[in-house]
């Protein structure tokens, strides 16, 4: 298990290989963002992007999907504070393959609870081509394994 | 159709009413965040929660979909550009029903597109005791009527 201070600013990581299908795509976007661009192949050639598009929420799912396949459950994570600058930088479409790159860009100790600290990561999610798609920043909570220290 | 000139900065709105149930925030969890505290109840009474919750990314989905039932389809959206202060301020757990408070802080023209805006929206989840669960800023992208104009 990685606790707080196993973290060091700067690693930098690639991985992940999770594959889009327009069912996957029409499956959230019916549950959870029915815009007819996300929902319906022809209003979506109609549509300013021309073509099915995943609701960004959805990407955003899935590079936590990929996350934690990777490595967050190796952490002692307490969850998540939030999540800054998040930009949906290009569509995402049926037959994409999505990888991540993320950097640990900070780390601090909570001031209230001596038992947690704060690491902030940039997240990065990018297609078969190498384009970003979807970037953000997140601030995750994760245990100490020395409270007292 | 309402586009890019309707849109009134100030304007407050409530609404909303989802229900929460276990089985979805299973569902969820098990497909996008398998974190123990998202898809094991016994997992998650042991861990910092103390019980079961729904993942963040699960609770930012929610409050999309409430956007998209109330007013989102009746707007000449183009979709999302990004979100920014995204704070997971209380858990959501099963049982939970929530609605949201939105608020338009902002829009501006395109500068490189004439045929479209940018709305900068607060969105706030809340739960059925009034407490914010989660909170955003969110800037979708939107028609306008007269690009001439």
């Amino acid at each position: 298990m990685r606790y707080f201070e196993d973290i060091e600013v700067g690693t930098v990581e690639e991985f992940g290989d999770y594959h889009v299908t327009e069912e996957e795509i029409l499956e959230f976007a019916e549950q959870y963002d029915p815009q007819p661009f996300h929902t319906d192949e022809d209003a979506a050639n109609e549509s300013a992007f021309g073509e099915l598009v995943a609701s960004g929420w959805h990407t955003a799912a899935i590079s936590m999907r990929m996350l934690v396949d990777n490595h967050l459950l190796e952490q002692a994570g307490m969850g998540g504070r939030g999540a800054d600058e998040l930009r949906w930088q290009q569509p995402v479409t049926p037959g994409d393959t999505l990888s991540l790159r993320t950097e640990v860009l900070d780390k601090h100790r909570s001031e209230s609870d001596p038992r947690r600290g704060y690491v902030d990561n940039a997240v990065e999610v990018l297609n078969q081509d190498g384009d970003v798609v979807l970037s953000y920043t997140v601030t995750g909570m994760i245990e100490r394994r020395n409270p007292d220290e």
